[in-house]
């Protein structure tokens, strides 16, 4: 299967990690001979911006589009304060791509990181499109005492959450196939306690998917958690969790709490997956703090491949890179600075590849 | 100075710790004969609900206002879906009594709880009348494929903004000059990055407000975090913050996951605080599945009825109320079953009231 990936580092970081996502790919193909990729670079993120008037211009989308099966996305920055014009890119391709999933595994793997928790292994599964990511906003004055208001509109519709409850409940099936006899779990996340129409409708759409006839004698259990108390249970047992299907923006905060336990955020990898293209994309931002220096984790991003893979139906080419991965962890010899090792982005790049 | 306070327990274990920490106020008065204490019970709750038809009766708010000079709260249980005309009674008396901050100190002492991460002292410090939680909600067939669609208004204000900001700030101030030489630091926490009007008008007034004129010369070191990134350093690096000053919903959020930190929801506090009155609650809900077996951690509440002297400006009681706990807490001989041990909630009391 030839596969034609498009790049898109975006800033910071994002133009160091995605190039060894993408010499990851490009190893892996010497041992998977039936797999090639061939690579196009797009511009994306804030330089683009200042530089075309655009973070996402047309013609990436278009080429995205037309041209590719997948691609991998690093990072954008965001400028300090609100400037007119910039929107989020991501934010705007997932929509674009209706890419209505964002799958984010979190597993520790008995690795060297001093922070990491054992036996955590759970996937997040954020819905993509909706909530407050339709990013409609107003702004008025409010008078008197009150000065400016601004509003924005959480949105939460019947397909999307039926859709993503979907995917949440096949993915817990599968890992529970290829666990054995541990029993697959969703937990739904939500607030309906306050918000009962908006997180109501989630929550009672995800159930009925959850429970209904697509996942019958699957031996799925599916429970349910105040996101509040989501965060808070996510640090006291996350060994408990398997799936947790949330709306977009308690997704995004549940993930980054859940790369606290394993160790670092640039460790964590996810998927931005569509009915019919996958985007690959590192949990971590831009880290204009560590730009350019190559010490860059590239695990993240490395991992993103997997995922990437993983979800355009190229499984064993997901297989081999996170195992490759889990063994360099689990060796620890060469470690990144983020987990209090000393190896540069390159070290470690070379590590995984020879375990490819 | 006599203190007419009003007592409501709400359901579950709020019937269990709220008459500890009414008794704890009861014995602060040995030791401080210039205070006294004299309470009334106020129904409020999903137990009140089913009685009466409001989860809030308009007597119970009328009470409060007239007779009192500020209450405590226990908890309140949610029912499992959606219940026609039922509504969070906490939710709306923030609203009806203008509670607009809710203040979450969440501190490590070095006792013997087994989670318990050491150096942690934080404040979270949530605007607590608007963002999701003006609950205006509307539903509506989104047609076709869609089907049901709800939407929620998130509503941030320049006023509610600036007095949420002014809190954080008088609070971290208060705080430097009790620790010495250490700076104040206020951390407020957002989305601007998405949320750009509601969320960037947050961030635009609180750091207007922190580095102005009223906090001029007073040494706060004002810090920025995006949401997402906030819960994954809360984890990472907790001892690093100081007061975090946030929307509504990320308050709720961002105090569940600081609980994690020092062993247990069951040790931290709240003050919901307007200008005129103050509310303590523990941010503990009312925890169904231990309801009725004595084994409530009442430390929460206790803590709880400190928090609401201090903010009603009895900082010498608060004070003792808040060495007391920590002393029982750093003495371990008698463990709460949430942190590990087995004693029951009368016998924690007991420890407690001995040493105030
Ligand atoms: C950069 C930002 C818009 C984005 C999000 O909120 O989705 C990021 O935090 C993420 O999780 O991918
Ligand atoms: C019970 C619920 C409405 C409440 C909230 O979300 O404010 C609780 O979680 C809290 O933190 O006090």
């Amino acid at each position: 299967r030839a596969l034609h990936i498009a790049l898109m580092p975006g800033d910071g970081i994002g133009q160091e990690v995605i190039p060894a996502a993408a010499s990851a790919l490009r190893t892996l193909t010497t041992s998977l001979p039936h797999l090639s990729f061939t690579f196009t670079t797009l511009p994306i993120g804030f330089q683009t911006f200042t530089e075309t008037g655009s973070a996402l211009p047309d013609k990436t989308v278009e080429t995205l589009q037309k041209e590719c099966q997948g691609a991998l996305f690093g990072a954008v920055s965001s400028p300090s304060h609100a400037v007119k014009g910039y929107n989020s890119p991501i934010v705007g391709l997932r929509k674009k791509l209706d890419l209505y999933a964002n799958i984010r595994p979190v597993k520790s793997v008995g690795g060297k990181a001093k922070l990491e928790i054992p036996g955590v292994d759970l996937v997040i599964v954020r819905e993509n499109t909706e909530d407050l990511y339709v990013k409609e906003e107003r702004s008025f004055d409010g008078g008197g005492e009150i000065g400016r208001v601004a509003e924005a509109i959480k949105r939460i519709s019947e397909r999307a959450s039926r859709r993503i409850a979907r995917m949440a409940g096949q993915i817990a099936v599968r890992r529970e196939e290829m666990r054995g006899n541990k029993k697959g779990m969703v937990t739904i996340t939500h607030k309906s306690n306050v918000l009962s129409q908006t997180d109501g409708l989630f929550r009672s759409v995800a159930r009925e998917v959850l429970t209904g006839a697509e996942f019958a004698g699957k031996g799925l259990v599916v429970e349910e958690q105040i996101v509040d108390s989501m965060v808070y249970k996510l640090f006291r047992q996350p060994q408990y969790y398997d799936v947790v299907v949330a709306p977009n923006l308690y997704g995004d905060i549940l993930s980054d709490g859940a790369a606290a336990l394993v160790g670092s955020l640039g460790l964590v990898p996810s998927a931005n997956v569509g009915d019919t293209f996958v985007v690959g994309e590192p949990c971590h931002g831009s880290a204009p703090d560590i730009e350019g220096k190559g010490i860059a984790n590239p695990i993240a991003a490395i991992r993103s491949a997997g995922c990437m893979l993983e979800f355009m139906g190229e499984i064993e080419g997901a297989r081999r890179i996170y195992d490759a991965v889990d063994e360099h962890l689990r060796e620890g010899t060469v470690t990144a600075v983020d987990l209090g090792g000393k190896a540069g982005t390159a070290e470690i790049v070379e590590d995984i590849l020879k375990r490819l």
